[in-house]
């Protein structure tokens, strides 16, 4: 095992959070390409250095910590949330600095460091990997705008005088991002590391069923075509008929419901809705369409309702790669002995940029109470640790 | 029977129409208290004196026409919605102007004619009835106001110049109200006229359920609180266990819902959503209260959701005053034999208000398509005929 220090890892990463800091419990303020992101994203390029790495800005802000030659990739991303917490993307990060470095010193593999940039989306979704990947053109992505208005292409001037080519990717033999799990699972189960079997894809529609608006008092239920019945009607529908289909790690949501004309008084005649579905199978992920797709039929048909589809937003999912998984699974036992999980992650994260690339695989770490994206956001230090110790057991594999 | 003249009543209504018309169909936009409004209540006002009633304005705009001495009072609205039907509550006060005119001059009993103010409640529900008879006092009636920021009160001073006191009810022995059904009951079963049993009472309130705001990827649906799918059961469970509790003049609605944060990528925390639900008799709506609060408490529980009330808005059902509705029925036999019904009222009127102070009746006549509170309202020139010929009917009995 490539000899890490832990105390070291600590305080960087608690210095990194002195970056941005909310004031508010451990949280921090670091949005991409805000000043407390750029200056991070500085004091990263300096602990690079002086970690005997090449720090490298690419046009969009991502930050690498390069050796001579190939070199196996680690990192996440070290922007936040608006209210975020100071692990996310940040843990990846430091963690893949204090392993490059230990191994380094021990005369270890080579391993090269990464902060991505605009994991969080500000401008767009997992920006500066997507971009990296190839998944986002740059003039593209120039067009896109915050929620304030501000083009990407003027807020990634900000690295203007900093920045360098965009870094070709056939120097790296793969990618590893350890991240906190940001869901329950890990801290439910009391287990310490999550290795990642792949990262889940997602479908997303937007379904609208019109039926008929009427009086509330005036027109008896037999007459009715009313749209929040007929959206009840097929989420109780779907959720039967999933059953047979789903795993327990698939997951599906309606989350955003709007009624038409939303009033106590009036049958609703209009209802749009999401339908948002998650799983690490492609099939599974089609089969559940077909599910969807029939169920709102029959529902729009019984119902008397017109019935109609947004476009759908999809991403297929990831497999790990089986031999960086491997080695991140002997990591985990060794360090974690019986007390780790082989897990898919349902959020996405720049691993799935990077897929496209080179083989990549992903760890996790317990999120207290699930929490995330949040200034309360936190893992135990032991945890944390515990992660750095397989990302480096795995390292050492390579 | 009083000899009504149908074409006399049928050009009085279409004359009222040419006031405010809309140029949609035969629409009108006659709002309380706007240009259109006054000018017909004008025009009214000197119809009744030609009629040889004496017209009267109250303090809020209420015109009635009246008889020396004792007499029964018929009549309803001619203020209309902003986007209006022409018959609405028109059509009650011309069919009771051309009774109280007929009867006049055929000597038969003494009827008065009314034309409550903003029944469709610009600034309050059923604002001119309900001031006139005690349920809304005056001095808070006058601090309410429209959507446009106009006072009640600068509003009623249309009619400053014009104004007498409020007239003193008791020299009434009744009232009846003939109306357009606003529902699609008689239009689907052919039947021309309804005798309304009862006006329904109404009860309505805010529910609100809080679970727990979520990640839509990262969180298993068996730890989710996912407050769209507490609200889904919620109203399938009061679906069925409102089966053995409802008669098919029943009704309840969800017309208003609010996810809290509505977005298809998070799990619903929170939902606050309506709950109406309406029927003739005080009992069975309290029976439903008790259904609707259990089954809320149930998945509330069941789902790890807190569960909040707002206030619930009440109004008791009103029953129809036995002898004038057997008036109206015996009518309605001889107009249209075996081709009339007894129904409910789903809508609120004014003659609700009324009944605080006097016997009320109410007749229906059909809406093609069970359209109401739209340019395209319309009803049969036939129809029409008939409920005067019911009205005529029945005023004669007094």
């Amino acid at each position: 095992m490539i000899p890490v220090n832990a105390d070291r890892f600590l305080a960087d990463l608690h210095h990194l959070r002195s970056i941005g800091a909310a004031g508010v419990g451990k949280g921090v303020v670091r949005p991409a390409y805000t000043e407390a992101d750029i200056e991070a994203r500085k004091w990263l390029a300096e602990q690079m250095r002086a970690a005997g790495l090449t720090p490298h800005f690419d046009p969009v802000g991502n930050l690498f910590g390069l050796t001579d030659g190939p070199s196996l990739l680690m990192g996440s991303h070290s922007d936040s949330q608006p209210e975020g917490g100071w692990l996310d993307g940040a843990l990846g990060v430091i963690a893949a600095l204090e392993v490059a470095r230990a191994s380094r010193e021990a005369g270890g593999p080579p391993i090269s460091v990464v902060s991505f940039e605009d994991e969080e989306g500000r401008f767009g979704v997992t920006t500066g990997s997507a971009i990296w990947s190839g998944n986002l053109a740059l003039d593209k992505a120039d067009t896109l705008s915050d929620h304030g208005g501000l083009n990407f292409v003027e807020a990634r001037a900000a690295f203007a005088d900093l920045a360098g080519d965009f870094v070709d990717p056939s120097r790296f033999t793969g990618f590893v991002e350890m991240h906190i799990e940001q869901g329950p699972t890990l801290d439910t189960s009391g287990e310490q590391i999550g290795v990642v079997t792949d990262i889940v894809g997602i479908r997303d529609m937007r379904i609208t069923m019109e039926g008929q608006q009427n009086h509330a008092g005036t027109t008896p239920m037999h007459l009715r075509k009313d749209a929040f019945q007929a959206l009840s009607a097929f989420s109780t529908a779907i959720n039967d008929r999933f059953r047979n289909v789903v795993t327990p790690s698939t997951v599906w949501t309606i989350g955003h419901v709007s009624l038409h004309p939303n009033a106590s008084s009036i049958v609703p005649g209009k209802v749009t809705f999401s339908m948002q579905w998650r799983d690490g199978e492609s099939d599974r992920l089609s089969r559940m369409e077909q599910i969807i797709r029939d169920t709102a039929e029959e529902i729009a048909k019984e119902r008397g309702m017109t019935l109609s589809y947004g476009p759908m937003l999809g991403l297929e999912p990831v497999k790990m790669d089986e031999t960086l998984r491997a080695a991140l699974s002997k990591g985990a036992e060794t360090v974690a002995t019986g007390n780790w999980r082989n897990m898919p992650s349902g959020a996405l994260h720049d691993a799935t940029n990077v897929s496209k690339l080179m083989p990549v695989a992903m760890l996790f770490v317990p999120s207290i109470n699930g929490i995330s994206h949040d200034f309360a956001e936190d893992t135990a230090e032991a945890d944390l640790v515990a992660g750095l110790k397989v990302l480096a057991h795995a390292a050492a594999q390579r």
